[in-house]
């Protein structure tokens, strides 16, 4: 199995990427199972998680990972904590933002996300 | 069990009220297999991650939690995301923070910290 450090950070860069290029992509992340918490707002279902993740109100969106850390987790899961600013649309401020995920292993050489909280950070 | 969301309350609102009257108690909240990354550096085990916060630079320190998620975590576990405010010593402007936690069950009725992450956010 690839190192934990090395797979949180690939799973970083793509899904932030596909975040911004196409949201609606992500849903091949989730299973029926996973939950996101979307400033404290909950869904859970790969579904459910990607309608609340499209009806976001931006269009455009850029995140820029700040600073990432992971840990292992039980059953060969892996904890990521980011921190990172996000800019969508024509504003010109980033906002602060912190996601946590727990990805589990898929049972087929990958993973997927099981936990995803996010939150804005505001100074 | 009681609901996930109630333990994340009381377990967070229990652990700076510990961290800040006196962190070397809370080694009762982790166990051998516990790992901490606090401002990604990374310790495991109760006993070195008591050192760790007990040799952090500062005497006085109070946290401020500003919002607080909870997840349902595999294996009865529950997965929580802090972020909030940290005052140490005579500074008199506060540091934001942000903080995950993966509380395991500890087979007596109670739980235990498995992982914990803790890092400064810069605006």
């Amino acid at each position: 199995m690839a190192n934990f450090a090395d797979v949180a950070k690939q799973f970083t860069d793509f899904y932030y990427n596909q975040f911004d290029a196409d949201r609606k992509q992500l849903a091949a992340l989730y299973r029926e199972n996973s939950m996101l918490t979307f400033e404290s707002a909950s869904v859970i279902g790969a579904p459910s998680i990607v309608e609340k993740l499209a009806s976001l109100p931006f269009e455009k969106v850029k995140h820029a990972v700040g600073t990432l850390d992971a840990q292992p987790a039980p059953h060969d899961g892996i904890l990521i904590l980011v921190t990172g600013a996000l800019l969508v649309d024509a504003e010109e401020r980033p906002m602060n933002y912190t996601q946590t995920f727990q990805l589990l292993p898929d049972g087929a050489g990958s993973f997927f996300i099981f936990n995803d909280i996010f939150k804005l950070v505001y100074g």
